[in-house]
């Protein structure tokens, strides 16, 4: 269940797949924009329609030239716009009435140019809103389908690396990033069907891209390169999805370090910043972030095998323990289990090879390529009986001469096949053809070995990601849960409001009177702290209306005349809605719980460990507001704090149960309250000893 | 100044450029271990004289083959010994009795494989110390030098990919490491002038190698791979050479992840490890440490070109502005500074091009490559204006062909000279002879973009770190510092022996009595802790031995008998020397100070904040002692939690300047110390505010 808007479904089939088609601003020559797609499609594989448009001539490169798209004959499923930006608008107007399904548009000189262009750009998305026509850009590169070679693109790494079918789609908002992703990839064997570029994304979102090939039954595995989106519900619904689907979603989000840069209100929305929630969805969903353009193809080389293991435990095997022992660092600095190999098994290799290393990294020593039936021995060794989920071998150049890598894969065959589940990555240095054999029998190469536990461990994440599911649903909203009022907050409105809600708060009592602050006293039982609850009086600790460590309710009505007066004093004017009692909460750990509005995301819970933690390390972490138990689990386990949590030094361990429950109640909370509060701060929030449950011990709503 | 000892100077010069050589145990079959390296030399460049030792055969390889080194005519300078290990012990007796200045032992079976071989070995040894003879292993691949074509290996690389002059020098303890590493370093175009495998290290350590490259005239750049030292000194006093050299030391150390796994007996011990021992000698010495062969040879890469910049400022030129963006995140990860263009020359850029980005990434967009005039003018402006340290710039494959990349090369001949310091680092997707064209150029080409930032960030790190200097250089021990005696210290004599060292303690007395009680308590003056002192009684606080707060002379001569009497119904036998007042301080800031003795590398100081930082984060930083002043500053600066001392929420900064003092004077006590001790813990120790200095407020040393 998700409460989140799903995007609009209008299929991007036409744009993607389509029968007929037609250049408008066809030029004769191939090597300008709107000659170069023209040139692609009439001289390639394309096997659809092709229609030029150019007002100026009767033939464009030897095809038909109309002047408008009204007059081309029958249907026409996308159009490719290569006109200046003065006519787009005109352009596109005639071919929503023409009933095209979908247009590139390559043209610049919109939104990211001036005013004009910004206005001509909204009357696009009005056109496509009325008429349903699809519209990719402006300001684009354009898109590709390898598999029908429509090729509505003009940029040249086409035809440097001609397209090639695979499982991987690649979405890209920028233009010639995409480009050089798409080049490099191909430098590198990565075969992808689909290349898109959002360009202005006037009507198309790169969100909606991603769903499209989550729902796409030849897309494998998902690229993606953004600089942020606008639609949070849409990108939300898209990768939810690919994870349903359960498609490796890769992602490159640029931007992290503009995160925290802006100023914000509330203590909670100060430890934001939009990056951190990128983050959160994309925890939400197993997408692999990544921080390079290489990172992003490596994993997609390693996604194209098809293998996705369900566990993290490696086996490495090597022909230098230097190497092996560097891919041991590696492999555990990325979360992957080195476990050792069973000692029976240590046994029998040591046997095979006296100086072989048994225990993992498996160590066979260069000599062992000199006979590979001690591989397959060994490789057998480690898949049945050490019962990896994934190996990462060390062969370098030894294994990469072509009679050595025939002899390679013969060997190991029946054991690639039995496990089609385990990846197997090969560090090897080889030329391309080498290369090409060994991943066309099912490995992944990289060549240097850190880079090959890397993918391996991307591998892992993906595949106990699925694995695991989307695990528990978000509850419903109490149907006792208040809302947040269209009015300031106070403190003792804002605790009974998330009480109500599942979050739990220590006891409290509004006092408006010394005899009522003396009942509260008796009500709650035992110490209390005090405080004035006004929404005109800041600095409360200063001006002496807090006290703690109340003890008797004498004591508590003395209190409150006392609170009154230092208040009424300090501030004459401020409007004073009494003075509030709390329980003294003892033991347990604090926490800070929040929740930010994000402009594109909406509400995100937000989890820390109080005092230094959140204060001078930033421990926090997000979670896009509704999620489930599980996901709650996930979000606390994620704090560097952790241990805090499980007992340290004697401590006993803190009720996580409890805290995990109360950060799901808040953010279902949060999601039916969304657009109602700018910032929510549970600040402390103690998490009690396990059974104990946990206690907000103060509270603020900050309404929109 | 340094205290410790260097390593023995007996320059590696006759095994890296000899004039006449000769092959035991050489080979008519090039093809085998011992004929493969006499093949090289007699059809390779090497000009000196070449002699085969074979007491088989009268000639070998078509060259006359002597019985025995002992018949080879004149003088040899190094020798290749492929003999089985059974003979070598007796070929190197030979070797010493004829002068022989250096053997390449290639041979297995020795201290690897069983105690024979380790038997073997310590003959080996024994042999070099005794007559001067220098062994490069046994159990090596064997070294080359690629100036004169000294081919001393039997790794087939070599023969793939022939050796080039160049300004890098390799020192690989592994040798099948080695070898790859040099054949992905070949096939990129990053030259090695040197390449030493050393194997077991009979003899010639890795460390002296390195020193050895720090004093060569033909190397610039020092490339190392190790998994562990076993002279710590050496290593040191090496690296300390290449830093007064100013040449970039690229260091790939493995065997991270088995850091912290022994068990230690000391609370500082615990946390070290001694990889983390590693970490602090090369941030001492501005070694680079990578984790992977790709990194290291980027940064080689990035080192062959010679330019080394003296700042962190990094200029991005872009023709995507996505791309922009993410290099930017990586130059903040890396801790460059992406510094804005002058507002004036912003507005002059964006005269030039109107919708180029113009403050930092410089996006020049991609039309700017087709007027070579306008990059010159942006890159002109970007460096003299602008004022970057380093330059890094996206021209993916649109600068990739060779007309472009002739332009670019001449458009930017002028800049390129005028700035030699400034690396500047393209992102180029190309072929191999058009990156060669861009490297001649003094350009360093890397495909991905966040490897070009990074490769960027390592030379701004070489840059800044010669420029910085040693620093200041530790004091003496001061004539009053008490020794660590060869007995048990209690915690009064610790405290007093490090007070004694210039390590501040908090005010405290030693009580034998309850009357002495009283008169310490008012000679401090003021609220005390009291504390059993027995080297017998470890859980002091739960028999009722330490007391808090004791407020008056008279409570404290009360307290004693207490203490003592609770001391003496729990341990009736244990030896007791008083009890211990000490001042109570208040304010400031906890931290830990202590030292461990690691057996490579002696005594290692290590600091951290108190609490949860120490116990929960492990946010700990080392140094091996002695170090100066600025050392310190730099050590404290580098723990995640720095904001708890520079004052946060309002909390005064402390007085980071007495931490420093206190931290050096600690190493060099400890220093003097060595050996002496297993480990010094001063936890907490307080930090005071600005000007107040800091208090130890319990000691702990444990003698060895």
């Amino acid at each position: 269940m998700t409460t989140h808007a799903p995007i609009a479904r209008r299929p991007l089939t036409r744009l993607l797949d389509p029968r007929s088609v037609a250049v408008i601003g066809a030029s004769d020559n191939p090597a300008r924009i709107g000659g170069r797609p023209l040139h692609y499609l009439l001289n390639g594989r394309f096997e659809g329609e092709v229609h030029a448009v150019n007002a100026n001539r009767s033939t464009v490169q030897g095809v038909t030239a109309y002047p408008s798209i009204l007059e081309v004959p029958g249907e026409v499923d996308a159009v490719i716009v290569a006109v200046p930006a003065h006519s787009v608008v005109q352009t596109i107007t005639e071919c929503a009435e023409k009933g095209v399904g979908a247009a590139v548009i390559f043209s610049s000189g919109f939104a990211e140019q001036d005013e004009q262009g910004a206005a001509w750009q909204a009357e696009l998305t009005a056109i496509s809103a009325r008429t349903g026509i699809r519209l990719l850009g402006p300001n684009c590169l354009g898109a590709f389908n390898a598999r029908t070679d429509w090729l509505a693109t003009f940029s040249t790494s086409v035809e440097q690396y001609p397209v090639q079918p695979g499982p991987i789609a690649i979405a890209s908002q920028s233009g010639a990033f995409g480009s050089h992703l798409y080049t490099v990839a191909a430098k590198r064997g990565v075969r992808c069907t689909y290349w898109v570029t959002t360009g202005n994304e006037s009507d198309i979102e790169i969100s909606e891209c991603i769903a499209w090939y989550a729902d796409a039954p030849d897309v494998g595995v998902i690229a993606v390169y953004a600089e942020g989106v606008r639609n949070g519900p849409g990108l939300r619904d898209a990768l939810e999805r690919a994870y349903a689907a359960n498609k490796p979603v890769i992602f490159q989000k640029v931007g992290r370090s503009g995160a925290g840069a802006e100023a914000a209100a509330s203590h909670t929305a100060s430890l934001a910043g939009a990056d951190a929630v990128y983050d959160a969805l994309f925890r939400q969903y197993g997408v692999c972030r990544v921080d390079s353009i290489e990172e992003l193809l490596d994993i997609a080389l390693a996604c194209q095998s098809g293998a996705m293991p369900r566990g993290n435990k490696l086996g490495i095997m090597t022909i230098s323990g230097g190497a092996g022992v560097q891919m041991a660092d590696t492999a555990e600095a990325c979360g992957l289990d080195v476990a050792p190999m069973p000692a029976d098994q240590q046994a029998y290799l040591k046997e095979l090879i006296p100086f072989a290393g048994v225990r993992n990294p498996v160590d066979i020593t260069a000599q062992a390529l000199n006979d590979m039936s001690l591989i397959g021995k060994f490789m057998r060794s480690m898949m049945d009986e050490g019962g990896y989920d994934a190996v990462v071998a060390f062969f370098t150049v030894v294994a990469g001469s072509r009679m050595i890598s025939e002899k390679l894969i013969e060997t190991l065959r029946d054991i690639r096949e039995k496990y089609a589940h385990a990846p197997m990555v090969l560090s090897i240095v080889a030329p391309d053809d080498v290369v090409r054999a060994y991943e066309e029998a099912g490995y992944t190469i990289l060549e240097d070995p850190a880079r090959a536990v890397r993918a391996a461990a991307a591998m892992a994440h993906f595949g106990t990601s699925f694995e695991r599911g989307a695990g528990a649903a978000p509850p419903s909203l109490p149907p006792a849960a208040m809302g947040v009022p269209d009015r300031t907050v106070d403190e003792d409105e804002a605790r009974r409001i998330l009480a109500s809600a599942g979050v739990p708060m220590a006891a409290s009592r509004l006092a408006t009177t010394p005899g009522e602050a003396a009942e509260a006293w008796s009500a709650i039982g035992g110490p209390v702290a005090m405080k004035i609850v006004s929404p005109d009086i800041l600095h409360k600790t200063e001006i002496g209306a807090v006290r703690l460590d109340v003890n008797s309710a004498a004591e508590a009505a003395q209190a409150h005349s006392e609170i009154m007066a230092a208040a009424r004093h300090h501030y004459p004017d401020a409007r004073i809605t009494g003075v509030i009692l709390s329980e003294m909460v003892t033991g347990g750990v604090e926490t800070v719980l929040g929740v930010i509005s994000d402009p594109v995301f909406g509400p995100a819970v937000m989890f820390g460990l109080g005092g230094v933690f959140v204060e001078v390390l930033g421990d926090v972490t997000f979670r896009i507001a509704p999620f489930g138990i599980d996901e709650a689990h996930r979000m606390i386990r994620e704090i560097r704090g952790i241990r805090m949590l499980e007992g340290v030094r004697g401590q006993p361990a803190c009720d996580i149960d409890a805290l995990a429950r109360a950060l799901v109640n808040l953010s279902v909370f949060a999601a039916a309250n969304a657009g109602r509060f700018s910032s929510i701060d549970i600040n402390p929030c103690i998490v009690l000893p396990e059974g104990q449950g946990v206690a907000g011990v103060d509270a603020l709503i900050v309404p929109s």
